[in-house]
């Protein structure tokens, strides 16, 4: 046993880890509140769930001798004295493989955030580490007829971070695009992160597990590995550096001011470019590399999402998918020994291609075929009432993962067409109301010599109808109105919910209060209309009131009165 | 001096100083945004204090030479050549048991939090550090009886957690719950945390910095410890990943959905579990540990919650305590030399089961004293009005931790009865109001053909009297009211806060906003009693509006005008 | 090669690069919501423009031979045997090298936050990056003049810290305070930072990674370095302790209760002063350098802002700078060799006033030189509208780094006098409206036998007007005011932003709403002022309603109608 191989293996080991948080924080924070329990629950488990399996299978089936899958041999029991780096005993060995395949897992959970039964993430999730993930690692790692050929993936481009982009292409587009998502022109609309903040401090921790990733992958500290793992620290940080530099600076051209999140993407984007050829190229073709990844991740996120109406919340397959086979590719380019650029003519490029494409296909089918099979039993998606709801309480009766802020509406209620994602028309014409509510009549409040009457008619009802609500309201020709989250303190019942074994005992409930000031629209239609869209006949349904608003004036024009509330409604 | 020995022990000292980080974020996120500033503190504060105490005393005391307890040595003069690891200097080994002693009274912080005076938490963690963990730390690590015994505790369930674990039982109980988390009738009360997010994130960083605390605690990289150090590693994983996944399924079978918190918890659980005995269990022993873990877990705080009655908002008495213990006592049945199932007999077993034992009356009897002590000096428990109020305005004069976002009103205010939490109709009888206000009366604005009259009361008012007055509006047959957070604008005076040594000069102050639309109810009275209620005869009691309402309509039934108003409230 | 010293130095590479994640946190959570995700960028780009920059020349200009500047060596090709520490390869080193230039250049980010152009600061970070930090590094690690006199920087309180610190303090002097930080009469107001738990994480990430930037600044695990690292170890921690523990007591005594933000402070001042010495002094040196910097950094940082009127959101310049320097200065008083209280005279102590003087120099003249000229060239600072609107939306079009929360008004709109911020008067007076808005007299509504009448008038506006709204009303004498942040629903077109490559499709705006009650001050006069405030012509000026208010109650006096609105307005 060596100690310093050792001491660098298990460094390794907890760096990489680490990175476990660093994918939950970036997740998290590119996609909406309401959803980021469900998110973290994904990455919790994704590991857990990954760690037993390939405890249970999938290590055997990865470093097993065979040329295109290694052995079935449960729980490890086996001699893998060939497998071993030198000096480095089995256990450490093992735990080592086994935070880089659940690595590999929790890049599907970007794609497919938001949007994905719980249930089925964690069936994908042991079929990634059961079979997925270590045959195609057998085939690169494990002494497979990859390794056999010469192919040079040093800590993963391919076998870790294209396995997982390659799933998460396809899981999204099993799954589909999130409500509201495209338009009905097929417009892609942007569905902002809730937590920029703590998406960076991900992609910070990332980086910083990648020196661990990449530099801790020589799997030793003797000989010729001390000097290149100082080598590879360079070449990680400055691909990672031109990386972020060039996305920077691409975006800043392309959308006129430097993009954040595409920004955080591309420091991504160059450490997965580097993560093959890291061991065998010099810091001048790691800039290159980086700065190639800068590019690329910026046109395969807007291919992805524009051309291909694949919506991947988080760019998974632009960083990991894209970025891997990029930078698996142009270690043939690039490679100080063997490399095409270094006179080492298409040999090695060549081998480089064929497992890239390999890989592809192997991960492509059977992700096609995990999704589909899942899709077809427990189901792959939540329903479309969760998932406005939100995941967290649909998923997890985590009422909200920010107790004490009010989360603002989210943005999906605003994106799209109504019709088209919830079928409103067809909700207002089933409900069994009475055509007559007795309400009051604006005519009735004419006051003589004044043109026309304003009233407010102010509204109290639950967030998840402020869609339909609000789509009806603009048929019947209201399009201005004012928007509040107000707490509503009132009886309701339902089902109950726990946190941490307590039943919740909500009394004031999330509202959305809805103030509109109408003129021209009369109010009995407004009230009418809104009883239509908010009554279930449950108790919690909502309440209207109506009110006189004395006068009213149009800052822009000087109109007051009746001729304020007309033309082009502006808030 | 072993250069490889010195590294593997002051990698672990960085690692498990890391936990801080991640215990302050669990107990920040589990808790309300109104006390998470002082949680920082607390955090910040317990180690540095910590540091500073072990540092004087609380080394010696615990690896001076004794079989009870070490050697008084201010500030570690002595000679400790008895206890130093092979290779390793006196303060190589010093830093690393300093973090050690950090961590355990850390925990305590946890279990007592959003309720203690934060002097009373300083002094407390003194004496934790001073005396409470080095003297039965001396027992297990500083060749004191129970490791004369032959009593394993490798890294620490024991020393550490349970000891942080009982402490905090102690802590809690003497404390009392805050306030709102048990109803009239006993029935515990849900108190979710506010960042869920920031709380995975620090289940992530403890997970990664176990790594250390664990693998570490070899204090050596010579010999067998190499190999045993991936062992280590493999079965902390291990034994956190089976924990997990058996809360996550745990509370999916008893909740109906997979709770996010419990099972953060459920990974910790396992964690301290697997400390004792990670480097003599094989890694089918430290799944079943997990397993074990991942059950206990939930039952424990479950049981501490409901049945004990004890508030702990972060789970530390169920983690750390319960989960300290089960792990050390089934060491001494998974133990591959001397564990019971390893044909060991029952005499290791009976040594573990002793040490616990003596620990928890050392550590609760101590902690009892130490507590009590402080509640009689100066006091443990902040007043009733500083905890609604929050620590962070309260013990620290931070009016927001995050003074960006607008936190919504405190679920505690809608917890419990208003009686017996802050006296209110005391309140309400002893203010020297004036019996008749010269509010215009309902009746003058009947109109003749209708049934009553609609009025809207819009009360602006200071949130911290939210509580008292929804319960007096209770009392008058007010049910139903939205509650907004907005910013009130005017001139207020009273005690002059810092934010970093500058006045803070607020002109906006958080005010809640109460609207309540009454029919039946006279207007007259839901006036009066708002005034008694929020009268306090200081500048800022607030202000109450009065509106005509046109009409209001019940969506579920149809109902319109006063008739909308009548039966069951609901918003 | 070494093996361990590899092992060392790299493990301290990846730790001080993480300081990265550190200082964005720290500085993004003492700072504003609507800055946060520049100061993320920030901190992105000078990290990796760093990176780029110090391995195309500034390493060469720092470890190049030569007494006062080093070599210019473009990539470093050239050869610096004479300049790696024993075991350590080229590249080992460059990369350790490079994390330590990011973080001199990191640190100027937070005295610069909230206001500072992002080209500008790009540019100035290149700068730093090129010439400041190499030169004067050069001086004191690279073979120059002052580490031939025996200047003692261990691991650079003045060669990174203090670098970092006076660059600071030119940047912000040259950049003037943020608008709204000091008022009319130069009083310094609270800027309260929006998120202190994500603050407080940024601390313990420092404090984790100076582990790494003292301990393995041995760039050796051999021989004596084994026993020194312990040290190190040992004295990094206790320094920052003590120096937490003195500046929590101290602002307690102070400011009345023990401050959150400064004790945050006060640790990283422990930290950096320590960082100079930490190799030659004893444990109770490091206690005592720790308890001065406790102190220092709270007198300093109030003298910086209260009497230079230097506006530094963070505190760097009393962290980084005054603390980086004393602690340079107490290593002459404290190092056991050499030190005056060790009997070593007062040669030491001069040499290193002398380098903490030449440095001090040599930053403040470049410094000065680079900012005048980026001011003069391409501008340092954004408009006051782009700072009032927020860097995050002008200068990377990012509308709201938490999409899901609304942030509160932003704190600057209330502070200070609008006339000196925006000019509001010209404002008013400029905008072209006809004087004769045909709103509805006061007088027209008065009820015989009641006095006067209580009117509402509720105001949705842009947030960004409300400062000049404020003031406006003010004027006219209206002082009482309840403010919502709403979301407005219309139709409004202006410039596309994009989000990750999409654009954003807003529909709903985040308005502010003002409501007034008035009764003594004409309605007319009040919506006259609105609109004149709030015209600009273009679409979304806002909306003004008038309601009816049938009465009203001053809680506190008991007066109801038209007298419950006079005197003192109190909300």
């Amino acid at each position: 046993m060596s100690a310093v191989n050792t001491i660098w293996i298990l460094l390794g080991t907890a760096l990489v880890f680490f990175m476990q948080a660093g994918f939950a924080l970036v997740e998290a924070g590119f996609t909406r509140a309401k959803n980021s329990g469900n998110i973290i629950m994904k990455n919790l488990l994704d590991l857990s769930i990954g760690t037993i399996i390939f405890w249970f299978i999938g290590f055997g089936l990865m470093f097993g001798k065979g040329n295109v899958i290694g052995k079935i041999d449960f729980f490890i029991q086996g001699n893998y004295a060939h497998a071993l780096p030198s000096g480095i005993s089995l256990w450490s060995f093992v735990i080592f493989q086994t935070v880089f395949c659940a690595t590999s897992a929790t890049i599907v959970s970007g794609a497919m955030a938001e949007r994905t039964k719980f249930s089925a993430y964690c069936i994908y999730s042991a079929v990634i580490s059961m079979i997925i993930y270590p045959v195609s690692g057998h085939w690169i790692w494990g002494g497979g007829f990859l390794s056999q050929l010469g192919f040079h993936d040093f800590a993963g481009s391919t076998a870790v971070h294209m396995v997982g982009g390659v799933a998460a292409i396809v899981g999204a587009k099993v799954l589909g695009p999130r409500i509201g998502k495209y338009g009905k022109d097929g417009q892609s609309k942007a569905i902002p992160g809730h937590n920029i903040v703590i998406g960076a401090l991900g992609v910070f921790i990332l980086w910083f597990s990648w020196f661990g990733f990449n530099g801790c992958s020589t799997v030793s500290m003797e000989g010729d590995a001390i000097e290149n793992a100082g080598l590879i620290f360079m070449n990680t940080n400055l691909a990672a550096a031109v990386s972020s530099v060039t996305t920077m600076l691409f975006t800043w051209v392309r959308y006129k001011k430097p993009d954040v999140s595409m920004t955080l993407n591309g420091a991504l984007a160059g450490l997965v470019a580097i993560t093959a050829g890291c061991d065998i190229v010099t810091p001048a073709g790691a800039a290159v590399i980086g700065f190639t990844a800068g590019l690329v991740v910026v046109l395969v996120i807007e291919f992805i999402d524009n051309k291909c109406k694949i919506d991947d919340p988080v760019g998974a397959i632009g960083v990991h998918g894209a970025c891997g086979a990029l930078g698996t590719i142009m270690t043939g380019l690039f490679a100080t020994e063997g490399g095409l650029f270094y006179g080492g003519g298409v040999k090695f490029l060549g081998v480089q291609l064929l497992g890239v494409v390999c890989v592809i296909l192997w991960v492509a089918v059977t992700a096609t075929i995990t999704f589909k099979t899942v899709e077809k039993t427990v189901g792959l998606r939540v329903s479309e009432r969760e998932e406005i709801e939100g995941l967290d309480t649909s998923e997890h009766g985590l009422g909200n993962a920010y107790a004490d802020f009010l989360p603002v509406i989210p943005q999906d209620s605003l994106l799209g067409s109504v019709d088209q994602v919830l079928g409103t028309k067809k909700a207002i014409q089933d409900v069994p109301v009475e055509e007559a509510i007795p309400i009051s009549k604006s005519s009735d409040y004419e006051v003589p010599g004044r043109k026309g009457i304003l009233t407010k008619v102010d509204i109290i009802a639950k967030q998840s109808k402020f869609e339909e609500l609000k789509a009806a309201m603009n048929e019947i020709g209201v399009t201005g109105m004012t928007v509040t989250q107000v707490l509503g303190c009132g009886v309701q019942k339902g089902a109950t919910e726990y946190y941490r074994g307590v039943p919740v005992d909500v009394q004031l409930l999330p509202k959305v209060r809805i103030e509109i000031v109408v003129a021209k629209v009369p109010v009995e239609d407004v009230v009418a209309t809104a009883r239509k869209v908010l009554y279930t006949g449950h108790i919690g349904d909502g309440k209207i009131f109506v009110y006189d608003v004395r006068d009213a004036v149009k800052v822009r024009t000087g109109e007051t009165g009746y001729d304020a509330m007309q033309g082009i409604n502006e808030v």
